[in-house]
């Protein structure tokens, strides 16, 4: 690998899923290092959850992987990919309307920088329907979302909307 | 990187494009060593080009690029890969279309060798439209590919398909 | 049948057009039962209709068909379904991007409620372009939506954006 | 449900999948009665099985369960729905291109027989990527599908397309 | 509209249906003149129907329309475009798969006749699931075909498939 | 062409983009007059630059293409298409998210006015990627932007997101 086999893997995962979890997996498995990169302030929506709360969610879910940083960044995602010296990009791929918008960023990144590559994975069948919305829309009506998010996610949903009472 | 930093490229390559060339090209600045897999008998259809042909095509238009290498075969491509100690296997995307068959692809892949990861990188837009079978629709019409295939690529079609006189 | 023949259809109705009024009409005659479960409160945008007028429009437009139901709801789909002992969701397909959409919808309610299955009508072709926001955004300007809604809808349009003069 | 409540599962089955197997599953439990409609001359391509090995494979993994039935037939589909005095087809939904085609055969049947409706499930996402077509690509190859099709199938497979020795 | 105001609508029509009846018929009253390039050999697949035949259909169904003509041809359509001096190639859109095949095509008929524009009309709803491929098939089981052939090609399939008897 | 040759070319142009402008282009050696009608007030979204100032850069790309003219206007389109006696709607497709919203449009449009026919080209390959949002969004974040808008527009974007100090 010509250059440096550095990965980064952004997102504003509010909240992170066991669907970024296994792309994150996955990407420390082909790459030497994985830098999780952490959107404080995303342009479309208001997050739910703080940027400090993202980035705890985060580092507990992906504390066990030695060769995973997380570090947030509030640029272009190509400055922070040249902040880290990575080559590398690392997106999961889920669905058609993923694949369109990915895309269009992809042509656009590469205008912007074209020593950086980015890379797509296929999200694992049974994850391929997570979404940190659909969690978000079902755990606002006090539904479990124990199986798709880590349970320190899954505790502060449970704080934040509490079923009946 | 934890593993062997080896991407296999598989294909048919009947014949080689500049769509196939822009890929390989990106995964030879993205991996140390790339092998392109050329699949000698496709199951789905008869190819126009001889095996020996398309190697030939893919050797002359790949000559440049140090670490990449050209060898063939004809078992499941997670066993090709395991043959070169490869980790990855690198697809290009160009639609929808291909990201349904190859979605379907990875994970069965992943069922037979889950040590092996498929990853992707999006066609270039202006080869975005490219295919092999295009290409010949058109040259089989007396069409000029000269723009779309190598040099050696459009002389071949040219004896085959012969303009008008 | 081992379960109850009941359906739920649930939906926002904002407002209700004739491919809704399509899909619940075949509905009624695939289930013993259907039972139309507005939305009161949806989670991403604010309805241009109150409950009570969406409400209102359903019972007008379905007062024909005997075994059809409307009710409202404001909590998880699959309670609504529990509550009603409805074994089946019943949901229309128009395109490409509802079939995204509602296959991860489909697996997020089986897991919420294994005992529950979704099933999909296709909209019918002259319906399959329908939808209550195209139909809202032309009667802001001041089209006439009559075609494609209930009369009841249509005056009420004709109330809130009056043409010209 | 004011219709009789047999619903029939029409394909090719060439050979069954744990997919198939999925939809008809949950079918038998939203339905009194499953019919799975064996087509014993595929119009696009000459199956790999004999009909008698494809419907001896389909009685095999369905024997346990009560209200399914298996029949062959060499007509269009409504008819044999009719045959059976079912008023509904079901099928399964795996991708975009499964659901373009599906929109256009929906429609020509309702052309053709408005009293029957046809409806859909989503595949499981853990065999939304799997095919007959995939499957045999593999066999062919020697790849294990134990996991995929019944254990009868992976026996067959592994007569026909031994492994090495 | 500096170039001459003829369009060509290029096809198999193995048969004409009515929703290829409706985009010629659209055709011509968007454009001075729209000539129907019937493809005497497709590359792909061995036609139902002979050329003369098609060609047949063809003129019958489109009688009553002055200003569109019907030709035949066996080159690339551009060359056909060229040589009926007309500038616009023009085509039906009736769903995803059609958008992404027409879209490689338009660009390489760009590449190889930058004077000559594709323009694409979308198929109406009622005349979006049609195919001939589709009507065929259903001919073949003896299923009738005469609300979407005109009456001529109905007939044809009727000799060729009769019913039952 | 029976109807006058006068093609409308409607969009919010926020901001116009190389991506408009080559369909508009192509337009314009395709009909004898382009209209480009600029909708002054988006019903979705609070366009990031006035009416005034979109006008102004649309003059500005075009002023060199004589059988061009520019329009305002709040109205629905095809009332805006017969205020200029215009019998068709020309409207570019990029990708599939495109198709499906503009196959609903068209549809929408021939019920509200049959006169009119909407017709599309594809976008060239090199801008299928081009959107004013993703413009928008890399210019706040001061990445260049001055490959794919008018000069006008990438200075304008420069002055409201300066770069760094």
């Amino acid at each position: 690998m010509p250059q440096d086999a550095t990965a980064i893997c952004p997102g504003t995962f509010d909240p992170v899923t066991v669907g970024h979890i296994d792309i994150i997996t996955r990407g420390a498995q082909t790459f030497r290092t994985v830098v999780v990169g952490l959107i404080e302030i995303p342009l479309r929506k208001q997050p739910l959850f703080s940027a400090d709360e993202r980035e705890r969610f985060l580092r507990d879910a992906l504390a066990h992987l030695p060769n995973v940083e997380v570090d947030r960044f509030n640029t272009l995602v190509v400055e922070f990919a040249h902040k880290w010296n990575a080559g590398v990009i690392l997106k999961g791929l889920r669905a058609i309307s993923d694949f369109e918008y990915e895309f269009a960023m992809a042509q656009m990144n590469r205008k912007l920088a074209p020593d950086i590559e980015t890379i797509y994975m296929m999200a694992s069948p049974e994850y391929s329907y997570l979404s940190s919305s659909g969690v978000k829309e079902i755990a606002t009506f006090g539904g479990s979302v124990a199986d798709v998010v880590p349970p320190a996610v899954a505790s502060r949903f449970a704080e934040l909307f509490p079923r009946g009472g």
